[in-house]
C-alpha cells in the first residue's frame, strides 16, 4: 500500500502550480488526509517534495505498528533522558532531504496554525510542538514560506476515505443505540454520556477498528434550550417526559463523524414534540435536495424555509451543515446562507437543522452525515432518528 | 470571590520587574491558574493590566455559569450566523482597555505557543484560534511583545489550588478502584479503559465536581514492555497471569492528576513480580526523601540507585517525575538527573520510577502525585498501589 493516487495528484498540482519545492504536513488531520495515519504523539512531519518520494519524520518513541506502509520513515530522537535537541535533528533531517534533491531554494508551504485541528492520539494535552516551530520550518528553504490553499484538499473524499468513514459510522451506530437505551429517568446526563463513550472505546479491536474514541455531550430537559449556543454534559438527572439531546463527535482510526440525536425519557410535552417534528421535516427536506450541481446555499434554504414557515426562523441561528471526515469540523464551504459552492460527488457534509431557545424552553437538533453521490446522496449515519428506538 | 491574592502578587511582580503594561492569558491551563476557570470553547482571554482590575474577554456563546466570579467579563461575538469578525472585536476590546488605562505604550507579554497546553472543555478539536493570533496580539501595544517567565507561575500551588487538587484526587481514587476491579481475563484493554473513564465522567454532579474527564491508557502482558516509550490502549484481551498497567490522566474542574498503577489478572510470573517489587521499593525510597530544601536531582538519584543496584538502570530511561496540577504535565523543573532546583512547600510532583523493555518482556511503572509540605510531603494519590486491591 502506498499513498492514495488521487491525493498524490492533487498535491503534485499544488506544487507545480504554485512553484513550491515541497509541502509539509504535521497537523493530525493532515496526516490522516495524506497517509491515513493518525499520529500518536502529534509530532510527526510528512515532507512531500516536488521530486522524489515523500519522507515521514516521526519521533523515536512513536509506535511502529501504526506507521503507514509505502512511505519512507525517518526517526528523530525525542522524549528520553540525555536526548539531544529533537527539533534541531528534525530540521536537519528535512533540510538534508531538500538539499539532496536540489529543492532547498524553492519555497515551502504548510498550514501555520494548529487552530481547529484534530487531536492526536495523546489527546489529554496539546502535542509538544516547540513555540518557534513555524518560523524554523520556514527557514528550511532559502526562499522561505509561501502560503497555499491546502484546505481545498478536505473537500472531496477519495474512495479509500469513504471506506474508512463507513467504519467510523458502524461504530457510531453502536453509540447512538447506547444513547437511546440509556434514557431512563434518574440517570444523569454524565452517566448517559459515559455509557455512549464507553461503547465506542469498547469497539477497539473489532474488525478494522484500531483506535476509537468519542466525545458525547448530553443535555436534558431545560438544558437542551442552550444547545444552539453550546453542547456540554452536566450532572443533572433525567426526569420523566424530558427530551435528551446527544451531540456526538467520534474518531475511528483518524476518521470522524459528527451526529446529533434527540430522544425522550417518556412522552415529550406537546410543545417540545412539535419542535422535534419541524426539525425532522426540515432535515428530511434538505437531504432530499442533495445532489451534485446544486449550490450549498440552496440546501440550507430548503431547511431554513421549513423552519421559517413554522415561525421559528429566529431560533435557527447557525448554518445547516459543514464538511466532516478528517476532523470534527472539516474546513471549507458548508451548507450556509450565501455559500455558492456547488455540491460534488465525494463531499461529506453534516445536515443539522435546529431550533433552540429560552423562549420555547427547549432545543432540538437532528444531525446526520451525508455523502454526495453521482446521482444524489447517501446518509452515512442512517440510523434511528426518532424520539425512541 | 476574586482572584487568588498570592497569584495576583506574583503577576504584579512580573509586571513591575519586567516593565510590562499587561499580561495576556488564553491557554486553558493559564486560565485555571489565574482564575480557576476552565474555558468551554478555548477562546477566552484574560487581560491582566499593570493598573486597574483585570478583564476577561469571552465569546458570547460561552456558558455563563462557568464564568469566574470577581472579574469583569466582556463578551465578543463568535460562532453565529451574520457575526462580524470576532477577532477584530476582541482585539478592539483589549486595545480599548489598554488605551483607557494609558498602558498601550508599554509592552505586552503572553505565552506564544499552544504546545503542551491543557485542552479546553471542547476537547474533540483544537480551539478555533486564528492563525495570526499571536502576531495580532503583539500589535495591541505600540511597544509590542516582550517575553517573560510565566512558566514559573506553575511551580508552587496556592492553598486554593491544593484544595481543588484534592477534589481531583478523590475522583481519581474511584478510577483506580475501577481499574483493579476490572482485571478479569477476557476483558480487553479497551474495555478496562472505557470503564475507568466512565467512572470519572459519572462523578460529574457529585459534591464539588462540575467537569470530570479522564484519559485511561491500558497495556497488558507483553504490551507493558512498551510503556516506557508510549502508553496506549489496544483491543487485546487480558489473559490469566498478566500484569496490566494503567496510565491515567484526569481533569476535574480544570485541575489535573497523573497516576500509574500496575495490577494483575491472576498471580504474575516471578520475573514480572520481581520487577514490580524493585519499582515499588524505588518509589517508596524516593517519596521518603521528599522535603523542602532537598534538590530535585537528589530525589531522582534515590530511585535511580535502587533500580541501578538491582541491575535495571538501563531500563529506566526517563526522569523520575514532573510538576503536575494545571495540566497533565506542568512546565518547569522536575525530578530529573541534573535538576538543581530545591523542593519548596506547595510543589506538586509526580514520582514515577519504571523499568520496561523487550529484554525483560514486561514493564512496570508506579506513579503518584506528591505535595511537598512544610516538613516533608503528602501523597495526594495515596490509594492502593499493590498488584491487587
Amino acid at each position: 500500500m502506498s499513498m492514495n493516487k488521487v491525493r498524490k495528484q492533487q498535491l503534485d498540482i499544488i506544487l507545480q502550480q504554485q512553484g513550491l519545492g515541497a509541502l509539509l504536513f504535521w497537523r493530525p488531520d493532515e496526516l490522516v488526509l495524506t497517509l491515513g495515519y493518525l499520529p500518536h504523539w502529534g509530532i510527526s512531519f510528512l515532507l512531500y517534495p516536488r521530486d522524489g518520494e515523500p519522507v515521514l519524520f516521526v519521533p523515536e518513541l512513536e509506535p511502529e505498528d501504526i506507521l503507514p506502509a509505502g512511505v519512507a520513515v525517518h526517526t528523530f530522537p525525542w522524549g528520553i533522558l540525555d536526548c539531544p535537541d529533537p527539533w534541531e535533528e528534525l530540521y536537519a533531517g528535512i533540510r538534508a532531504v531538500l538539499e539532496g534533491r536540489g529543492l532547498h531554494r524553492l519555497p515551502l508551504s504548510f498550514v501555520k496554525s494548529v487552530g481547529r485541528s484534530a487531536p492526536c492520539r495523546m489527546a489529554a494535552e496539546q502535542a509538544p510542538l516547540p513555540p518557534d516551530l513555524t518560523e524554523r520550518l520556514s527557514l528550511l528553504s532559502t526562499d522561505g514560506y509561501r502560503g497555499s490553499d491546502l484546505e481545498g484538499l478536505y473537500m472531496v473524499k477519495t474512495s479509500e476515505d469513504i471506506a474508512a468513514l463507513e467504519v467510523t459510522h458502524r461504530v457510531a451506530a453502536l453509540a447512538v443505540e447506547t444513547f437511546y437505551r440509556n434514557l431512563q429517568p434518574g440517570r444523569t446526563e454524565a452517566g448517559v454520556a459515559a455509557s455512549v463513550e464507553a461503547t465506542v472505546q469498547e469497539a477497539t479491536g473489532c474488525e478494522g477498528v484500531y483506535y476509537a474514541r468519542a466525545w458525547a455531550l448530553v443535555q436534558s430537559g431545560i438544558n437542551t434550550a442552550a444547545a444552539g449556543r453550546f453542547n456540554r454534559t452536566t450532572g443533572k438527572a433525567l426526569a420523566p417526559g424530558e427530551g435528551v439531546l446527544l451531540e456526538l463527535s467520534i474518531c475511528v482510526n483518524g476518521y470522524w463523524a459528527d451526529i446529533t440525536r434527540v430522544g425522550q425519557t417518556s412522552e415529550l410535552p406537546p410543545a417540545h414534540k412539535k419542535i422535534f417534528d419541524i426539525v425532522a421535516k426540515a432535515q428530511a427536506v434538505a437531504i432530499a435536495a442533495i445532489k451534485p450541481g446544486v449550490s450549498m446555499e440552496t440546501i440550507d434554504e430548503q431547511a431554513r424555509r421549513v423552519i421559517g414557515e413554522a415561525g421559528y426562523g429566529h431560533l435557527f441561528a447557525h448554518g445547516l451543515g459543514h464538511p466532516v471526515g478528517f476532523r470534527y469540523h472539516d474546513p471549507g464551504p458548508g451548507l450556509s446562507p450565501g455559500s455558492k459552492q456547488l455540491l460534488q460527488p465525494g463531499m461529506v457534509l453534516t445536515v443539522e437543522p435546529g431550533i433552540y431557545g429560552a423562549d420555547i424552553g427547549c432545543g432540538v437538533r437532528i444531525e446526520d452525515n451525508v455523502l454526495v453521490t453521482e446521482d444524489g446522496c447517501r446518509i452515512l449515519s442512517d440510523y434511528c432518528r426518532n424520539l425512541t428506538i
